[in-house]
């Protein structure tokens, strides 16, 4: 919904979900405006108030619509448990506990829901989460998209732990836990209806392992998980909240090769598709090189140092391999619809 | 899911989602089956365990997929608010918080999103619960049913409250707190394709009021709000746990003549139909009658007692109006998809 929007014949598009400029006005211009100060739209995980003394816990929800259900290195069912858990480990939290409603259309083979629910249970074990609440509901075939899964998380949040987005600040550092892209390639590829295939997996699992490492770092300003919308899209967040300009450097951004490739072919942007294992940080100038170095020892070999806070208009540039600089534009029209 | 499937082409039909047999199966041998003692499938809200001393809190979460969106005395909006308010409040909790999911169709009307997002608000604002998480995914047209939403609710249980299904012992009364079969009866009859018309309502509401009153009896045994499935499955539940026959009397039943008049027509059994604003509640013998009292005077008139627990075999038994008896059989097929 633009902003100019003034037809009443307005209709909701694929871009609303693409986790981009649409996206953003969807969400500020339905839900929070009905919604009013009950909601910060901003966070990936919000405070969960309960007058408990001496502990901070945090709450955040997550809707999956992947599309195949079963991908190279995942499936929605992983997904929905990483995802959720994901989101409350960048925000600084322990998760614990899970909620997980399950959509199902008419004529989803049973043992695919079997393979998935066990997908679920893995992950939830890999993970250290509980399950408490569930709910299941069956659509008419021809109204849904196979399973669609919705996990609502909560965590622990660690003491002392202060992160935001709003603490980024002109001179910081961001980093990147690994190659980016690797999710909406591989999800990309196991459609049929792009005609290619590879060997290319997933990069979707729990990134507990790369937060816990980063929370030792006093200078962490904040983390999140570069999924719809990907490294482009965070930068486009930094960038606005910080109201400063984003430099990412070409020439440092791991993108594998296949990635690369199948960009190339398809006439995508690597920098705009989803990771659902990765993590972007942002530090202080002089903790950046350590911190990349520990991911790296601890077998994060694609860590690096991707881009910096620089004074100036809010903007994300890419300063490219030979030397000049591309503007990359806020996420408008979706190129990748049910990634995630 | 059948326990004598032995095929492995079996596939998920409309009935695995309908409150009754099938339902109950699906997720005890595929969902329970993998996520083992994680899930308690039997309670409508299950302990969050928080360390938090002091204080008790409970989690729930539903989905919802009402068709159409918006119905005579509601929306899917309002709906996903109490509904999972109410699966809060039956379990002796106050609610206090929300997640929220929308799953949207490509294509829906932005007018249709922004009345339901205010429903939701006000729906929130009744019931004094606040959304802290929410989540937004757009999938293709063809591939939803225009909105679905799920909501994970966290409430606090009253201080002392104990209740629960297997608390019922024979002897115990069943009281119902109004009309049953309201909501899907509106829904029903709010769908073009029936080709009728009225002027019923659904019940659907925060059931806050009810339970909150009936909480004052040490001799209250256990709630549950008679949604899918209707007071007939709420009867087979409690029949299977307490291993006992659960005796409904027909004459006492409030059903509205419009209900009753649908059902004729379609060939429904309204025990079997949805309410959204209704509590079932099993209570002590020497404390039904004057429970249902209070409630009358708080305005629910419709209150009665509408059946008794009995030493025997678990089943449901209709005593009718002349008399006789007859069985309710456990719901199997589904009578009407898509109502919650």
């Amino acid at each position: 919904m633009s902003k100019n929007r003034t037809h009443t014949d307005a209709r909701i598009t694929l871009a609303h979900g693409n986790g981009g400029r649409l996206m953003r006005e969807l969400i500020d211009e339905v839900f929070a405006q009905a919604l009013g100060s009950q909601l910060d739209t901003r966070v990936d995980a919000a405070r969960l108030p309960l007058n408990a003394p001496g502990s901070d816990w945090l709450i955040t929800t997550d809707g999956f619509t992947v599309e195949p259900l079963e991908f190279p290195g995942g499936d929605i069912g992983s997904l929905a448990v990483h995802g959720t858990v994901n989101d409350l480990a960048v925000s600084g939290a322990t998760p614990r506990y899970l909620s997980l409603n399950v959509f199902i259309e008419e004529g989803l083979e049973m043992a695919v829901l079997e393979r998935i629910s066990h997908s679920i249970a893995r992950a939830c074990e890999t993970c250290g989460v509980r399950i408490l609440a569930g709910d299941t509901k069956v659509v008419r075939h021809g109204q849904g998209g196979g399973l669609y899964l919705a996990t609502t998380g909560i965590g622990e949040r660690r003491h002392g732990v202060e992160l935001g987005i709003e603490r980024i600040q002109p001179g910081d550092r961001l980093i990147v836990s690994g190659t980016v892209g690797d999710h909406g390639t591989a999800v990309m590829l196991a459609r049929e209806q792009f005609g290619l295939s590879g060997n290319l997996l997933s990069d979707a699992t729990s990134v507990a392992p790369i937060t816990e490492s980063l929370l030792q770092w006093p200078g962490l300003r904040f983390m999140r998980d570069p999924t719809r919308g990907g490294v482009a899209t965070v930068a486009h967040d930094i960038a606005s909240v910080a109201g400063a300009t984003v430099r990412l450097f070409e020439k440092c951004l791991p993108v594998r090769k296949e990635v690369r490739g199948v960009c190339e072919i398809l006439g995508y942007d690597p920098y705009y598709l989803a990771s659902e294992g990765r993590v972007v940080a942002a530090l202080s100038p002089e903790v950046a090189e350590p911190a990349v170095e520990i991911l790296q020892r601890l077998g994060f070999h694609d860590a690096c140092v991707m881009g910096v806070i620089e004074p100036g208009p809010p903007r994300v540039i890419l300063q490219t391999g030979l030397g000049g600089e591309r503007i990359l534009p806020e996420l408008e029209d979706d190129p990748l619809p049910r990634i995630c």
